[in-house]
């Protein structure tokens, strides 16, 4: 199902835009509620983080309902979401932007990690944080957080709608994540938004470039000189993008 | 379905207790975080709000689903779930916690009311709360709220298990709300903390009235002086409770 | 300048409309952000508060520049604010969303009400609340707050665009204040949106009859049903609306 | 002790005076930070409160401590402070601005009535809201709680200095509550400020009937105006104050 | 006194265990709020921080008491217990979750690394953040706050019971830091958890070791196969733990 | 103007003192509130910035005044803002403490380096922030936000007094930051305030070499001690300071 939504071309030129560039596109398209507020990446050197949604729903734990022991029912819906979510998925979880206690820990990370999970995310917290930072998936939460998810959170559903950070996330919409967060795409408008994206990243560069050089940013950018216009064909020829 | 979780009998011993002593007494089998965090009544002098509860899921609203059109849709979940709510049930919302647009409006309270619905709780807010506070059916909310739901809200599950002010909420769970608040009763224990709640409403009125003629709360409240119990028994002959 | 952007036709229907069904009205022409968050009216029996707005910027305090005496300047900006705030106007501050300290205080807003203003409107707080509430001029605020302003405000900048509760407020749009809280209505589009709205009431009061009878939603709210816009037709006829 | 800080005099004063104009006179002493923020009255009818502070110390609950028995011990802090604040007191509880359970609840306010305690006040919520609405001593919290403290509060001082709603309170302050919510007058320096306040409040209400005369209150408030000192002598011969 | 509650086994034993097992083996035990809410180490390359709790409580400033002069005071609590703080135990500030001024600065932090303190956590911040990474000394606070602690703070007792970040911390109660934050295990209970959590460590590093392998964490964590619970004992041979 | 506010040896006697040391001197004259509350420096080790203040402001946006289109326009006050700066000054950006969206990205951020200015503050948050965090010009924001500022910012005013994280900022203030954060000093006592932080910082360098050498706090910290008195003469005799 996935595949649909994300073809290897798209997810390509996903791994190299921001969410900064992401975002404008969507806001061009009256989107202004992509950007899954105030998470942050755990290891922001691995490179962006791309892949449909697989989604783990989240509720206030019932003390009765939530002794350790549940974590032996092989139907736990958190254990069976890491052992459910498709490889080359980003896994986001709605914790009700709530890290009193942990969404998370490392050795469930880590099996994201080798099933080949695209990364992680939640509006709450992990715990073993300094440990999940040394793994190669790209996670990102809102702070560390030691107790156990059982404290305040109990699984519920597995690849549902959710929000997580304010922002609605569907199963299949496309998870970006960079140094700045995470923004998500609506799925039938990847193709689309990455399209727009890979160009608005060459003018980007191409602005950098010229700023760097001591022009100012009137005309320049947005350009509304035709020196802006001409000169950015020039570069486009001249470093072929 | 409600009926086997509620019947008569709980739900009349319900209507005559507090959240304060249904709090206590779920407190003693070790749940904590059963009440319904900062919601307010609009109409207290309606009495006791009581019924099992009948759910709806709200997530962060997409622009591009939430034109004000999609409510000719019958099968949107938010009008499907004011015609579905079961009477005697109360309808209880999960807003995430955001009052910044409205939950619902004095129209479909109107006619939630007209279905013979117990009550309303959001733990977001309402629009039209002035209408509303006038209507005969209990209603709970944060605070007033004009802007549409669409505006931050998307209505998705009808009668799934929910948060609602940091509560967890299962549907078919007891909700009692009173001048303090909501408290949410698992099914399952309905009638025992019933039966316990008017117990502890008894020794509670003997109390008031003993500390009203002057008596002090050391060995009064809880009743550790022999001369309490003996009291109190005394007071319930007379009072016939 | 006032009377361009409001005239008695405009404001005489936005006297008998709620802030809800402006806010819908704002939405379908793309504004979501018009509320002004979480202020609540201290007189709420007062009825609608209307006119266009006339504002007062506040910035954190700086105490070398805040003693008592400032007061004794007729130049400084609160006081100078209150005097020539126009008759019809609704006084608007921008108190950065901080109730710790007044915004105003009893004796102003009586003089704002001798001067015919409209209303006043503070992201903050008042103190002399319980004075201020038996005043005839409707009065919006987040909380009362003793304190005087100069501990953490500073009156800076008359009839200048400011936020207040987190909406974009510019001089001379149209402030309508009901139970719900406070909507800002851009000037250019008042009269329009008036005229709408009338006519969302109207049906609206359609509705509300109808489910006061007993009629189901679907197909009545929206008007999906041809005979509900049947009947609407005659109610309109019958009640003259 | 507590009659050597608030002799019958200064409490009469600050009866009569407001806690807007308590801040202000304790704003020209220095003192920004002597209003317990966001406190309100439940029986606003009352008038205002004063008294000593009498106080009580919250700390985060541990569930191995608070079984619900604990109150079986007659010295626990909680109850043994309900039976030893003086008479003419006002009982301040640190309860760290956490309304999500219960500071006290309606019998323990009542005894506190019963007692001659002059109020109660906690930065935290009170259970049996609607009750302690109806008890003749004021009241103020945050938002009503219908959770047993125990949930998440462990009694522990009783009378030692704390913060309030994030004001300092030491014990023997003196408590003023109005409808505003509730300042802190240093001990030492009550009778100073009961006696400014009483001179502030007979300018005010000066103030006040000249502006609903029509007045301009430049010049007028404050007072630079040769004619408004010399109105005012008048007045208070007049009104003999 | 120290010595009694954390004897070198037992400290040597949580030298080498998470924050994260140890809330889980605490949760076990009924006890779900021991971890400090929202605090961070400065210093995280430094290793756990352990030792018995020494503590120091802050209430709010007032003006009139806290000139800079105060500290000329050696008898001024913070000054006080920096000096008396033991050896080896953990110096922790109930800051009231205050972040807006500092609860210490780098001076006293490098007096109580030479006075060899293991460690300091505040739920506020401190100043000269960027010299305190650089100290050999365990340090957990919010975010860093340049001005001085009079701001905002007074203090007030030496050694009591507090709140830090929402949990209740009686001296000698055993203090854990490690990158996700700080945990608090009761003192009659450090040597249990202690012995408990070198249990889990050894299980969850042979987990650890088992997904990083491919292993699905069904059957293996927590370990329902007996296939586990046999690999275990031989992983636990192989590596004598 | 700027050069009235900063010489260049007030300026230089900023860059080698803290914010910490500058905040006391400020608490010292009665200033309290001069620490803009919860930015953080993107790029800590580029040493402290300094220069007067040019501030910009935002407001809430309105989404028809706000499309991307607006940048075309060369007189958008941000842009403007962004070529207007004086070479040397610090660019102070009134976010209203919302960092949903950016308040300003790389490109912006670079062409200010260029031009010359020291750096940039924003009580909101930056899009890009890696890519900033590798430039070399200061910057502070509360965390990472990539949506575009139209989402939820509209550029109003240049240079005028604004508040920024809770503090007064006028144009031409001094502004100064380092690991802690940011401080601003009024304009008019910039040379007084960097005079006494020197000597401060000497003194403050000379406890911290005493401490370093295991010297006791009491009667050295604040120099309650002759000898503390007499040594830290010697001591600035030998460091020549």
């Amino acid at each position: 199902m996935s595949k649909q939504t994300l073809n290897d071309d798209t997810r390509g030129k996903l791994e190299h835009v921001s969410t900064a560039t992401i975002c404008t596109a969507l806001y061009k398209r009256g989107l202004r509620n992509q950007f899954i507020q105030d998470v942050h990446p755990l290891n922001p050197a691995l490179g962006n983080m791309v892949g449909p949604a697989f989604t783990l729903r989240y509720i206030p734990s019932r003390e009765d309902l939530n002794p350790v022991s549940v974590f032996e029912n092989r139907a736990h819906p958190q254990r069976k979401a890491v052992e459910e979510c498709p490889a080359g998925a980003v896994f986001v979880i709605d914790s009700r932007k709530n890290p009193r206690a942990a969404s998370a820990g490392s050795i469930l990370v880590a099996r994201l990690m080798k099933r080949g999970v695209a990364g992680i995310v939640t509006d709450g917290g992990f715990r073993d944080a300094a440990q999940i930072a040394k793994l190669h998936i790209p996670a990102y939460h809102n702070r560390p957080s030691a107790p156990t998810n059982l404290t305040v959170h109990q699984a519920l559903d597995i690849n549902v709608p959710i929000g997580c950070g304010d922002a609605p996330v569907f199963p299949d919409d496309v998870v970006v994540g960079d140094g700045d967060g995470v923004a998500i795409i609506p799925a039938h408008m990847a193709a689309e938004i990455a399209d727009e994206a890979v160009e608005m990243t060459a003018f980007e560069d191409f602005v950098t470039e010229m700023v760097m050089e001591g022009r100012s940013i009137l005309g320049l950018y947005p350009p509304t000189d035709d020196r802006t216009r001409e000169d950015f064909v020039a570069w486009r020829a001249k470093h072929r993008r």
